[in-house]
């Protein structure tokens, strides 16, 4: 992808935060593909460092642990030449009985440019970016959206297939809990891909009528014709064990395999948000093997990062992306 | 504030350590202050960055958890363009059995210039400066003193007054045990404040006689003439709970809530050091009511925090804040 | 220490790894220390930065606690204008049924150019650094190898006695379970010394027909014509004290006090990789008399922390270490 943001024809960016693609319209989607196209190669060079967000305060701000979308934003930051600070308030001294917005609040006292929130209950990076003069990002709130995560894949179907109008799109496993499954329908069916919801009955949202997508609890129904196959993590820490009669049987009826695979087309792309359970949602076959971009979405969500730490700073012209 | 250190006639700072406001001079209190407004626009800025501490070191030796403190710290070094390492001391495996002395000669050992130390015990943070050729700032010591919190509300006074001499300021909470209380009795009095502690008698120091100031067991005593109000947080995590009966109790009796605060002067500032116990010490509706300056004494922290580390790391020129 | 890289003889660095001192040779282990040599000054600067590796991101993978050696990496990178990321992956969400194998395969989907990892099983740093683009640094794996502590230590010797070759090391304690015994036997052997080891016969390897060293049981023996003791710590946490009858016992046996010191050489070099169990291992009067070069082993080890980043990072130029 060799777009730069100088080629793109559409508006330039216009609002302080990002807190999911419901709210995006295609053309702002398609401003931060391409803004993060521009930025991909700058962690390709040996100075992996541009000066674009010097001086800017960014903070992560996470009530949930997560390791890797942490360790994204960060790197994003610091790639940017940004400071950032990291708030892991799940053990922080802020919640001595102290309200989010106070929290939020005194980020703000300090002139902090972006708070970037993860939450486990939905809307509250949204109640945040109302009361904050702060840009907010949402990496995450309970079961409904993970922006960044579905913007990242989009990315990377875009550079793999050249398009995403049209194409085939297979999302499989807890569709009813999975705040990248929402996201990620939300930014595909805008940019008029045909998305499939794949799993059991019970990982099923309940009303599904606005969401513009096909429905199957048949697994083979999903891998056939698709042209992307997106795999969800069953996540033993949350509420889907008791949904699922066993992992081992959520295997034999949804896991993605070898055989499986070559059943749907040979050029079919494998994409999950990680981490991975080897063996229950996807094989280690597959999950290694030539359709796999799983590695390549780690690589993009830092381009897709910085694209959005930079779009949401305000950063009205074309990014200095030069080395610093 | 537009004072710079250009214009201050007063000395230049001579110690290597802020440790308490006990042992400071007026003068050397008004030196911190000045070099805070100096610094404080730096946060205003778009790049909010100076070259002044490049390439020095600081460390955040934190044996109590404290998020707003450190990160208030943290930020100050990384806009001075510091280093900054983060130690959580009471998890660390610096404790393996080793005394703090062990762990303090070992960061001298890394050339460490700073030391920002907070610290259960009263007096900790005195020890190690004297065995320490590093700069020592106190963060924060048992219930001794917390001298970078009483110079940004001094800083937060002088800033909405234009003065701190003369005005009647009272402190209402649990004096016995704040360090905030402690620092700010010194520091005030010493710049000529009147300053009149109020709380329950169980929370009240027992030996009063060099503190130089007026006692009251009586809220609304302490409301009427004063020109700054500052309230101290009810520690549920403390020892106060057992010494008060009940918060809903301390709440009537000595609680800041629109009533009481409408007998007290219209300008008035209330104050708190957070974070809140909304509904306890302070309600809502006064916390964010016209007379707080709440989140100025945030933003001014930084300033605050920025100018003590600046002029203990030695830097006896004016400060350099130029934007890198 | 006044070498320079420029003034070195031996061939230039061509590994991408470090991971034991057992695979290097003589020459690499000599190119190491006089790259240090350069970089110790560094630390001394007013300015302790240098842009080395400016753009470059180096990742602290830690599976095991240690606020030291973390500490030291992260200075050092810091010092070489590195972007350093944090994982203390024992807490972290990448162990969400994740292997080691796909938390790695993502930090290289960051471009991250060096991973410093520490681990409780010996050879995961191998079996990394042979799947991985990215340069892999052991930073203690197991009971295996700690390189970076044993390089420290042999840049002390060098530094303090002007030489390695043919001077007696005596390592007194726990030998068996020691990664820092076992680099240093690699290294000092290697480098010509004469190694000695001394323990409780529990506390003794079970076969040493290719350590190239005496072993005896009696500390007396050990002391006796060394011309430096490096005493190891004696872990309560790990298992040595089931193989011990008590640390009163260890210490009456093995400690080294200013009795035993007394009858070594007057100018005895006293050394521990810190942190220290005083009393047991050591008494204080030996720690902090003047036969001791603890503190500076800390010193020296980041700047040969620094200078195996520097290395790795395939630097392979003279390190640019004037300000940036």
């Amino acid at each position: 992808m060799t777009t730069t943001v100088q080629d793109v024809a559409v508006s330039p960016w216009m609002r302080k935060d990002l807190l999911g693609l419901w709210e995006l319209s295609a053309d702002e989607i398609r401003l931060i593909l391409q803004t993060a196209g521009s930025f991909r190669e700058v962690s390709e060079r040996s100075i992996k460092k541009v000066p674009a967000l010097r001086g800017k305060t960014v903070v992560n701000l996470f009530f949930e642990p997560s390791t890797r979308t942490r360790t994204s934003f960060e790197l994003a930051a610091k790639r940017l030449s940004a400071d950032i600070i990291n708030i892991a308030a799940q053990t922080s001294s802020l919640s001595k009985g102290e309200t989010i917005l106070d929290t939020v609040r005194n980020l703000e006292a300090f002139n902090v440019d972006i708070i970037v929130i993860r939450h486990q209950s939905a809307g509250v990076p949204h109640a945040i970016a109302r009361k904050s003069a702060a840009s907010v990002i949402n990496a995450g709130d309970g079961s409904h959206e993970h922006p960044t995560q579905a913007l990242l894949d989009m990315f990377t179907i875009q550079e793999k297939k050249g398009r995403i109008e049209g194409l085939n799109v297979s999302i499989i496993g807890d569709i009813a809990h999975s705040r990248v499954a929402r996201s990620n329908v939300w930014g595909l069916t805008k940019l008029g891909a045909k998305v499939t919801l794949c799993g059991p009955p019970t990982l099923m949202p309940k009303h599904l009528d606005d969401w513009n997508t096909r429905v199957t609890f048949d697994v083979e129904e999903a891998i056939e014709g698709a042209d992307v196959l997106m795999l969800l993590r069953i996540q033993h820490e949350r509420q889907e064990t008791t949904l699922v009669p066993s992992l081992r049987e959520y295997r034999l009826r949804y896991g993605l395999n070898a055989e499986r695979l070559a059943r749907g087309k040979p050029d079919v792309l494998v994409m999950h948000p990680g981490p991975i359970n080897r063996g229950v949602e996807l094989d280690s076959s597959v999950a290694d093997g030539p359709n796999s971009v799983i590695l390549e979405q780690v690589t993009n969500g830092l381009a897709v990062r910085m694209a959005v730490l930079y779009l949401v700073a305000g950063q009205g012209r074309p990014p200095s992306i030069e080395e610093k």
